[in-house]
């Protein structure tokens, strides 16, 4: 598997530009297309109030796990919009299927934005009309909100001697804490498999990669990650049976690991990526629980912001847990310093560790001394910023 | 029942000095006597690393439910020190028994401060050597650590003919996300009532008041909260068949709300108190999770920061939550103006709302139109002088 510069996989075009749901003129709607149907996955967030796109396009890959193209607007979220905001997403497939020759059952809807207001469809009408489809990798730029970058990643593998292309982007920043969806992310390819394993896979990554992430603890209503198949890279159809799944479901990981990472690291205001690493818990549960406790502690996330080491807080936020630790055995870490070792305090250079925490990425370590379970989970710091961009939230 | 000036109940006293755990100069030691043994209860915080003077303090109170005084320092609290920290607090009861004449087991033990430092003996000498015993009512204020105020509260009632007070104080401010215990609070009452039944009353009325506020999510290891009855107001012994047992539940209760909604009034870094009321919940369970979740929610609290109506945040903070919510009769106000009614957005003066989010206390208002349930929340804005205090936190 190697990391390539971003591109579309091959039988994928897209194309991305400023409809008007911005008031700022940046790029604000998008598309990607396909040649051909193309197997089809998703999940989507365990909010109650699923936002009109989610609901529609759940219910669209529900059906047949296939899709050609999906549209992606920011700026408006179309979130409890209630019938009409369903109605609109169903114009909004009609409108796009015309323009581009598809069955509007094979188009995938995306909104982020503000919830609570229909979506303008003059506006979306107005993006259309200038959408073309071409090698524009501009789409990743035209779904992000209070995102200071663009989250995209691109790997290459080959399988059946064939050249495979897995392509995620993703947006996040704030209101960010997945559970079994996400934060905008699409994820694209030209393997060759079916759209049930497709989804098996998804479903499965998903749990380990954005499902471990935490910005501020808020689940979004509009969370989802789309993966497509377009199947033109002709390798053998892939099954679990097929000797290279292994290498492909990798690939497709290490997509869905990097841009979480890269919505973590960029979360609203965050000036630092948090990792926290937990192992030896009594279960995969305990595991994951724990470690996106450690990253999801406003008083951990405000002391990396400050550059202390005030680790007293991470034995806070894990006897705030119900996992299982040991009360002799315990270790933690801050970045390789061993702070807790065998439950008892450790002589650690204090002024040294201060300084490693000026790195932009602080890694904590947690050994439970309880199993044989390991998790990770990413989030970032806690600053004036992130208190400033949610005071006055506005598009 | 009348609230009065702040003052200790008819068999109680009290003292408070610096010892020199803070080195502001500020009080940090303080204790409460009773004249005899007194019936005592006590919730405690639930995190999995109990403070050594909390593992002590439930042993004491639960072998025979009596208390004669309480010792509180802040500026360590004396958690996550292991056997040391244990001895420390048997070595603390021993000290104040002796300057007392009192029964080391008749002490009960309370520290706040920094996590995983051993308490400084010769500096609680030190204080013990300054302590006396008088009607100074300085108590509350040892105990604050990054509090702006102390949280004191007196009400009087009348029971038998006999005028009963009860008195209570707490510490607030961080690592403030109480479940079944909460931070340090000290509640004593000459009333005449045994101590299961006011481990009775201690232990229902904690889960609507301090359990059902939150500053940042973190449950603190030292949380405690202890009541003490001296029975020197000499009514009828207290049980649920006294005529005048409501009476006294409702100035115990007064007491204990009053005390939850200043520590979430002065979170941290606050401005601003947030309370959430929820009304036609499925459940008490659903009801006290969904208030919880509004004022818990750092885009919420943000926005209230921010003086800004985003009530999508509202949305997205009820979806997140399992509770039963009509889809079709849900109703959200904020500050009396109606929001959502029927699940429908309703036209609404902007302008006049967030003049009225100006105001110190904000009221949000949630009608779940699923059942008979009600429950409410207390907590605070989310500023950046919260992100200030924490990102470096010393004492």
């Amino acid at each position: 598997m190697n990391i390539i510069d971003f591109k579309w996989p091959k039988g994928f075009q897209s194309g991305a530009v400023h409809a008007g749901f911005k008031s700022s003129g940046q790029l604000d709607m998008c598309w990607l297309a396909a040649n051909h149907p193309c197997a089809a996955a998703g999940v989507y967030t365990k909010n109650q109030f699923q936002a009109a796109p989610v609901q529609v396009t759940k219910h669209t890959i529900d059906q047949t796990h296939q899709l050609q193209a999906v549209v992606v607007n920011s700026g408006n979220a179309n979130s409890f919009t209630g019938d009409e905001g369903i109605q609109n997403v169903h114009r909004e497939t009609e409108m796009v299927g015309q323009k581009l020759g598809i069955d509007p059952n094979l188009i995938g809807v995306a909104s982020t934005g503000i919830i609570g207001k229909q979506l303008e469809m003059d506006v979306f009408e107005n993006g259309l009309n200038q959408l073309s489809l071409s090698d524009s990798t501009a789409a990743p730029e035209a779904i992000i909100t209070t995102d200071t970058t663009s989250k995209k990643i691109c790997v290459e593998t080959t399988i059946d001697g064939q050249l495979v292309t897995v392509t995620g982007f993703a947006k996040g920043s704030g209101m960010i804490h997945p559970n079994m969806g996400t934060t905008l992310s699409f994820i694209s390819t030209d393997a060759n498999i079916d759209g049930a394993t497709l989804q098996a896979i998804l479903s499965a990554k998903i749990v380990n990669s954005f499902n471990q992430i935490t910005v501020d603890g808020c689940m979004s209503t509009n969370d989802m990650v789309i993966a497509m198949a377009s199947g033109d890279a002709n390798n053998h159809p892939l099954t679990n049976q097929h000797p290279e799944f292994a290498e492909f479901v990798a690939a497709f990981d290490h997509v869905l690991t990097g841009l979480a990472k890269m919505v973590a690291s960029d979360g609203e205001g965050a000036s630092k990526l948090i990792e926290a690493d937990v192992f030896h818990a009594a279960s995969q549960v305990d595991a994951n629980h724990v470690a996106k406790a450690i990253v999801g502690s406003n008083l951990i996330k405000a002391m990396i912001f400050g550059e202390d080491a005030n680790w007293g807080r991470i034995v806070q936020a894990l006897g705030q847990t119900e996992a299982k630790i040991s009360l002799d055995h315990l270790a933690i870490s801050i970045e390789n310093t061993a702070i807790i070792k065998d439950s008892q305090i450790q002589t650690f250079d204090m002024d040294a560790l201060r300084k490693q925490l000026a790195s932009d990425n602080i890694n904590i370590t947690v050994d439970l001394a309880a199993g044989d379970y390991s998790g990770v989970a990413w989030g970032c710091d806690l600053t004036y910023k992130y208190v400033e961009i949610n005071a006055a939230y506005e598009e």
